[in-house]
């Protein structure tokens, strides 16, 4: 069922539905919301890459996520090291999550934005309605394994794989679309489920207009003569300089998302881009968020604004790092946050616009989803690429 | 004389000029172009890094390059490290401005640019007039300071600094404005000539259009079929990662201007943001051009389309490094490169529109500009601020 229907999402064998052929490999956009036998409407899955939303399942996220050779490339020893470092991290990132308030508030967060948008795109886009809502996350409940049988136990045909990440990179939502892929090569070889894919929107309007909003309420509690000297850190999590390199489009299009979130501002404030959440040894993009916040204190310059600007929803970046790693920790009252987007009926509306915007043009992806970086080798970024452009596994 | 008269700059010993006190530190915007001694008219200087006309003047065109601390951070043996390299590399970037003309053509174009700028603004803008065009380059004729004992024999009183580098980074723009603010202590400390800075545009309209038109222009040599999957690379000078992890404001700006030349173009292609020149042993910020021209062409990606985004006018980096190295090298028909902005007369009416809009605005600079990085330590830097905020220096 999909999350309009009252009941708890839990893990539904499938596997025994006998999947329809699907004929037509051309993109339906209209024609998909009613097709023959009687499945109707349009998927909008909500592609992210979760958070335990309970202290208990904080292991085994940690244990999806350094398994996943997209987001951390650990090599051939990725099957021993990943458990490994998951196992020693556990503790101190329970703890974090207890100091939150006992888990991560994404998987809340990402079911009402998919069930508000869907509401709202039933009135944009009639021809696709109705929209069912789902969450699909990386690491953690509700999984994107999860959600694909719960689709197919619920007979639909037409999918929108919309990503949570405006900015699009080979480690997030190319990860998430590399599942998305293996999984539909592994329970729907015939492709009863037909996907297009929302793959990111760095600059759109609704997006855009929202963090403004957010931005400028923020920039109320300063005392007015103050307020214009604020400096506006734009804060997003960091890639390794070896992603980076190979070409990942991700931190060009942060900058995007920053430079038109400046121009909606009218370039009022100074401001940087920044980068968070670096780990381990080797080397990552920066200027590093947490250095920078010390070293602008350090010159005197203790009005800061921190902006999250790559991700929607408040996670364990936002709640621990942000308000309680840098700005807690530094003891300065002129160092606060933007409120995340979170339930923001503006931003839910954008979400609704995209997806309308998406689901009345002819595209399956955007051009762009379709080029490998120039350095990437990974066999599995090419075959999803494929699958996506065409809608077809290959023979 | 400004470039307007019809004489070859030279030096000009002005010290012996007597300065007059100017009294008033607002900025003056209409007030400026007529003041009391009966000087009148505002000064465009455009600024940039320069490059030899001819090849005889590339041992001092290193030198000078290799001198600065700004674009080339060798630490405290730049004094005797800089010479070294200089030399070492003379002989060899000698034969590169042979085969490319013999020279530089950054001089003729800059000098072609500032003159019809100011002929279009004292249209555009007469209570300036006259706009009185200047080219100050950083290591090649007509030097910054050259140029400075020019205006100062010329009777200038208001000038406004244009960096010709669209985005901002503090080894370029800002190596050109701590030489000005140097220049202003030794040679104008009672601060005669009043000045304002254009210190970024990398999203004017003006810019982002004659971009995409150039795009479109070499767009049309393909054939119809090939020509929407012709993969655009946007070319941009590196920065080695400690300036970029410093803070540096570049990179984003870059950025920002692609995504602004894509939504021109509706993102019809797709695209990478590539970044090329790196020298020496440290890291710089990837993907590489050459590299990533060459693994494309691995990956069977052929129609590759090289457009120059953070230099305006061609110059060795264009004319040897694309267009030889690594176009002609690959002996490829499909890939090609975008004709830089050069002498096209949108352009230049696009440099007509900023500066009109930084005379009619308020501001001495973008507010952008007075906050320094947040890792910089260097004094010049912030005295260099201090200086374009207030029109003052320090007592």
């Amino acid at each position: 069922m999909s999350l309009r229907a009252p009941i708890r999402l839990a893990r539904s064998p499938a596997a025994n539905l006998s999947p329809t052929f699907f004929t037509s490999r051309a993109l339906a956009t209209a024609a998909a919301s009613t097709t023959t036998d009687g499945a109707s409407g349009t998927a909008i899955v909500l592609l992210n890459m979760g958070g335990p939303s309970t202290v208990p399942e904080v292991h085994s996220f940690l244990s999806r996520l350094f398994a996943d050779g997209d987001l951390i490339p650990l090599g051939p020893l990725q099957k021993y090291l990943g458990p490994l470092i998951a196992r020693r991290r556990t503790p101190k990132i329970e703890k974090q999550y207890s100091v939150i308030g006992g888990g991560s508030p994404i998987r809340r967060w990402s079911e009402f934005q998919a069930t508000e948008a869907c509401k709202l795109l039933d009135k944009l886009h009639p021809s696709t309605a109705p929209h069912r809502p789902y969450v699909a996350f990386r690491y953690a409940d509700p999984l994107t394994e999860d959600t694909f049988l719960q689709m197919k136990a619920d007979g639909i045909r037409r999918a929108v794989a919309f990503t949570q990440y405006p900015q699009y990179s080979c480690s997030t939502t190319g990860s998430s679309l590399n599942e998305l892929w293996r999984l539909s090569k592994k329970l729907d070889r015939e492709g009863t489920i037909e996907w297009s894919v929302i793959d990111r929107w760095p600059t759109h309007p609704g997006l855009v207009n929202t963090v403004a909003k957010h931005v400028e309420e923020k920039l109320l509690e300063y005392p007015e003569d103050r307020r214009e000297d604020v400096v506006l850190l734009f804060s997003a999590h960091s890639l390794p300089m070896s992603v980076v390199n190979r070409g990942d489009p991700y931190p060009a299009e942060v900058a995007a998302t920053v430079h038109a979130v400046m121009q909606k501002l009218g370039f009022k404030n100074p401001y940087r881009l920044v980068w968070q959440s670096q780990v381990g040894p080797s080397p990552w993009l920066g200027a590093q968020t947490s250095k920078t916040v010390e070293e602008y204190v350090k010159k005197g310059q203790t009005d800061l604004l921190l902006i999250p600007i790559a991700f929607t929803s408040d996670h364990i970046e936002t709640l621990h790092e942000l308000d309680l790693e840098i700005i807690k920790e530094s003891g300065q009252e002129g160092i606060k946050r933007a409120e995340s987007l979170n339930g923001d009926l503006e931003f839910i509306k954008a979400l609704a616009d995209i997806a309308k915007e998406h689901l009345a043009g002819k595209s399956r992806s955007s051009k762009q989803m379709k080029l490998r970086c120039p350095m990437c080798t990974s066999a599995r970024c090419q075959a999803q690429k494929e699958f996506f452009a065409t809608g077809k596994h290959p023979e």
